[in-house]
């Protein structure tokens, strides 16, 4: 028996994922967004509008994107509760650290285990839509995150979830044994 | 101690979407996608450019966007494997059961626990993005999933996870008690 529920955001999971720009004075800035996605391979698109990340965005043309993970679930949440334009010192609060990428003019959070570094490839805007679109250059991971072939296994990043619904956070879990190609079966 | 992992997809985790549809001759397809995310409290917007899908849509304006559950792995695998342009019989193969919306032209299957309705609001094609947006007009959910308040209960709907890095799938995990709103602390 189904149920209707109306008109309500209803993806699952949602990553929570970490924005971080300079604003104009070099100050960095963080924001926890749970609205974006991956859209080529070398592509992420951030429906972020209306945010301080934004107008940082559009200055310096360069964002990174970190995953967060649960071991700093306070400074993600935090980072989606306090706003910039309102608290100068929102970064220094958590205690984090920021490095300046080498390769785009944004920070990259160093305690976040895996990071985007992103170039500013358009602000899209039209009737239904407004989103951020980076280019990926390259990915800097922590290596206690990576298997011995130096990729990254997603169960030792603990990456957390953001749950809509219930407006809270899960834990990612285990792999399916023999999940991927399952499907081949039906192929035959 | 961080390493270069070059240019790659690195969002997790990623949903397991079931975006379904009508062709011209009323035959369901399923397409499997985890390029996907919200873009307003009624908005959802896919990357699935090039797919037959795409073709769909374009002529009936609408679709239905699905959370693959662990339940139905199987299934879900499948719908990514297989082409609907060299398999006619794509949808049949799997025995799943398809019914009509009642708000848009586009199928709900019946076996997905959570279902997203969705009228095509834009085709957004730039010289950096292409994404279909939809506008969610309802969401229709299997009781089985939903807690006493009639809400979406993610640790009854067993959705899986798609992990680009390692080409698998996982579970979503448990609630972290008490992670809502921690980062208040450090408002003070």
């Amino acid at each position: 028996m189904r149920k209707d529920l109306g008109a309500i955001p209803a993806v699952y999971p949602m990553p929570v994922l970490m924005i971080a720009s300079y604003d104009e004075n070099g100050t960095v800035d963080v924001m926890n967004a749970a609205w974006g996605t991956i859209c080529g391979m070398d592509k992420i698109a951030l429906c972020i509008g209306g945010h301080k990340t934004n107008a940082n965005i559009e200055k310096t043309k360069a964002f990174t994107v970190a995953l967060a993970d649960a071991a700093h679930l306070k400074e993600a949440d935090f980072f989606g509760i306090a706003s910039a334009g309102k608290m100068a010192d929102k970064f220094e609060r958590t205690g984090m650290t920021a490095t300046k990428s080498e390769r785009v003019n944004a920070p990259i959070i160093e305690e976040f285990p895996v990071t985007m570094e992103c170039e500013l490839l358009e602000d899209v805007r039209t009737d239904s839509l407004h989103m951020v679109v980076g280019k990926i250059v390259n990915v800097t991971a922590d290596e206690k995150v990576l298997d011995e072939k130096g990729n990254v296994d997603v169960e030792k990043l603990d990456a957390i979830i953001f749950d809509q619904f219930g407006r809270s956070y899960f834990t990612t879990g285990e792999k399916l044994a023999g999940a991927w190609n399952a499907g081949m079966e039906l192929m035959k």
